[in-house]
């Protein structure tokens, strides 16, 4: 498929939306719509519409399908590699879940809950919590992301570790199909093994392959006890050891294992972010290690021991523990202010890698001289270690901005993920494909992977009109004329 | 596709083969090859291959889609759906990856073991215990049953409760797909968001999709220290309660929680079984609860305080807990020889279903009158009950068998299947769909979902060579002149 078979969402085809759905529903998106966190992409705007029910949202895409015009879907707008924008011509249909936010039902007994596709994620949280319950899905955005985002990116996160990836806790989907038809998957089972695991290829697809409407999603009972640390390691190799120590000694019951690097710590310093480091020198490492345990156990004291003995065997040097709830979020907020502080300073190019576990000291030694080679670009690393998931961005030099450096994010960018494929590691651990990697999947990705995701999406979409652009390039003959 | 489209594996076949393949990798299979364990469905006989390389296997499969020869992939043979042997003509060439069983290697400091589809799943257990670590999947046919074969059927067995389906415990595969081509997906990742979840698709498509050669599985902390009991419960409303209370106060340390019921236990003695209930007068329901703890555990003792607890709730009556391993393994040889005395019984029909755990106790309550209104059967109804899944199965009376029912099987089945789909359960718990269950899936399944699975059959293998008939029906046009 190619964009030139596709049609603008313009008035004619709002006048046939109207011939199905409301009016009121039916919208000219306003420029929240068409932006995106990092300011790389500007949608072309078409029309917005605001659908209420599943019903509306299969009646929209049935109409899609027949127009053959583009449809993007839109949650919570967070993601990071512009899959919730469409810059090209012609202007898509906008759908955005945002009226279809309830919790439609709570199991506490079976530890499940059913959620709308645009559940804001903290509020997923917080109905567990009132059911006694933990949904451990946690990320930066949470305010604000939505759960059909979430899980149509497969998002990860500071609880993967323990609680595994958005696909990992869900149960099952309700979804409208590129066709219009709905899927009735919102399944309350463990176990079910009837057919293909069309749960598992939606999650992840970014609203390629159709459009998350609900999910039903695992609960956890929640940890009885906490307790929060930030131990300085005098290397990523020395926290990897660490990390297995503290698995060994406390198994399930590490619930985040978090790298934070000097300079991190310094960006938030140098960019007047309100958290801080626990140490009156900056070290040049750090990981935060978060328990979570049962209500007969004394979180506090396991992870004394833990500091304990990592110090007796070198893999520590100081470390904090923390003593209230306030003194755990300030040590989360050293840790979560991170992307903000990136942000103020504005990195030259940002990398969201995943290697196996083993080989990222080797990975964190060699990596900066790559990028050195580059230019004369400061480097911040950091991320969830437990999960080989590291966020690994080149920053300009003190003084300079990353618009003193338009040519440089093609080539850090390149020498960076060349490493990572060296090391058999993944160029998108999290955030997904977007947009913004495309490139890099068509470069990186198995070609026999690839031919089969390109057989799929055209047999699940064969008129290309779901979120076209975003995972798979679109067809090379875009010049072609109309079919 | 139609079988009518296809070419069996004949003597023109296997001299294309010796083009591309030694001759001594091609056999006539013996009749083993063309049996599975419930004696339903004997295979076609056509051409057996035995690759010894993920090479052999690819050309393979080229050779067999350029003459559109059918394919069924065979692993351990251990499957209880029929989706190892195809009765159908034109005969087929079978697969078997037997000679593929190698460990390529593992990686104790990432958890990760990475094998070939025919290794043993009891060798990868064992294997990873060599280096101190947990391979959790487990299962009755566990001597026997191959990683490719479990993987391709997604199955489940005991310790799902705690670490997850054989899909959960897949971090990468190997794959032949059904053009030839070869998927390198072994990644040793956590987390790997590029592209479609193939990995997820090809789990569960029993050889439908392609043929796995590898995979890359999660390991985990051997638990350090055990306990097993057997508890006497007044009911399954009971049992499900005391699982709520033990996780409450055990968390992920409830490593499994099987439902027993009298019906089983007089099975074994009735068969000769060489296992025994522990207890002298058969109990209505009973319990098996595994604890696997940290090294500073007591598991014995938070055994017995659960037992304690559940004695004061009302939640048990009796119990059992192992003072030695050869108590453990006698309480679980309890459990784990039912499968055998059914087997000797004889069942009317099977099934592996499962529920959303709040509704079994209502299940089980209407489902054996269900059962009585077909005729004078007897239930076993077993199972992991953390899971919501139940083996729920219908035995002639004493001194009948089920040849004295030949008409009864598919009533009974009907019955069982649409109660199960009354309470939103699923006719197909861990065992996949095969060739028993393809009626069933058109019955119940979602038609959206199953209109997306043939648009992804036919796009990922559209000469449908790969094991035809399994999982989705074969083309209704069988008697249609070849193409």
């Amino acid at each position: 498929m190619t964009m030139s078979d596709l049609n603008p969402a313009d008035a004619a085809f709002a006048a046939e939306l109207r011939h199905v759905l409301p009016d009121e529903i039916l919208r000219t998106p306003d420029p929240a719509y068409l932006e995106e966190p990092r300011g790389q992409w500007h949608g072309a705007g078409g029309l917005l519409v605001l659908p209420r029910s599943t019903g509306e949202v299969a009646a929209a895409v049935r109409a899609a399908a027949r127009a053959r015009v583009p449809v993007v879907p839109y949650g919570g707008g967070t993601g990071l590699v512009g899959g919730q924008v469409m810059p090209d011509a012609p202007a898509p249909m906008i759908l955005s879940l945002e009226r279809m936010r309830a919790v439609r039902g709570i199991y506490p007994d079976e530890n499940v809950i059913v959620a709308e596709a645009s559940a804001v994620l903290a509020d997923v949280q917080a109905a567990a919590q009132a059911a006694d319950r933990l949904f451990p899905l946690s990320l930066a955005a949470e305010g604000t992301a939505r759960i059909g985002g979430t899980l149509s990116t497969n998002a990860g996160g500071v609880n993967v570790l323990r609680y595994g990836n958005a696909r990992e806790l869900c149960l099952g989907l309700e979804a409208v199909l590129p066709d219009g038809s709905v899927w009735n998957g919102l399944k309350r089972l463990r176990k079910d093994n009837t057919g293909y695991d069309l749960r598992g290829l939606l999650i992840g697809a970014e609203g390629t392959l159709g459009v998350i409407t609900a999910a039903s999603l695992r609960l956890f009972p929640r940890p009885a006890t906490r307790a929060t640390g930030v131990f300085v390691v005098p290397s990523p190799r020395a926290a990897l050891r660490l990390l297995a120590t503290a698995r060994a000694r406390i198994g399930e019951g590490v619930t985040a294992f978090e790298l934070i690097s000097g300079q991190g710590m310094r960006f938030l310093s140098e960019t007047g972010c309100a958290a801080r480091a626990p140490f009156d020198e900056i070290p040049d490492w750090a990981v935060l290690i978060e328990l979570g345990l049962g209500p007969a156990a004394a979180p506090e004291a396991v992870l004394v021991g833990l500091f304990e003995a990592a110090l007796g065997e070198g893999l520590a040097m100081d470390g904090v523990i923390a003593h209230s709830q306030a003194q755990s979020a300030a040590l989360w907020a050293m840790r979560e202010q991170i992307p903000e502080a990136n942000k103020r300073i504005g990195s030259i190019s940002s990398h969201d890698i995943s290697l196996p576990l083993s080989v990222i000291p080797d990975f964190l030694e060699r990596a900066p001289g790559v990028v050195a080679a580059l230019g004369p670009f400061r480097i911040n690393a950091f991320g969830h270690l437990g999960d080989g998931n590291l966020h690994f961005n080149a920053f300009p030099p003190p003084g300079k901005s990353k618009a003193d450096y338009p040519k440089a994010r093609a080539a850090v960018a390149r020498a960076v993920h060349d490493l990572v494929a060296e090391y058999d590691g993944s160029f998108s651990a999290e955030h997904g494909v977007g947009r913004l990697k495309v490139g890099e999947l068509e470069r990186y990705g198995d070609p026999a992977k690839l031919a089969a995701m390109r057989a799929i999406k055209a047999a699940l979409d064969p008129a290309g009109i779901m979120n076209p652009g975003a995972v798979l390039a679109l067809g090379r003959q875009d010049n072609a004329p109309p079919g």
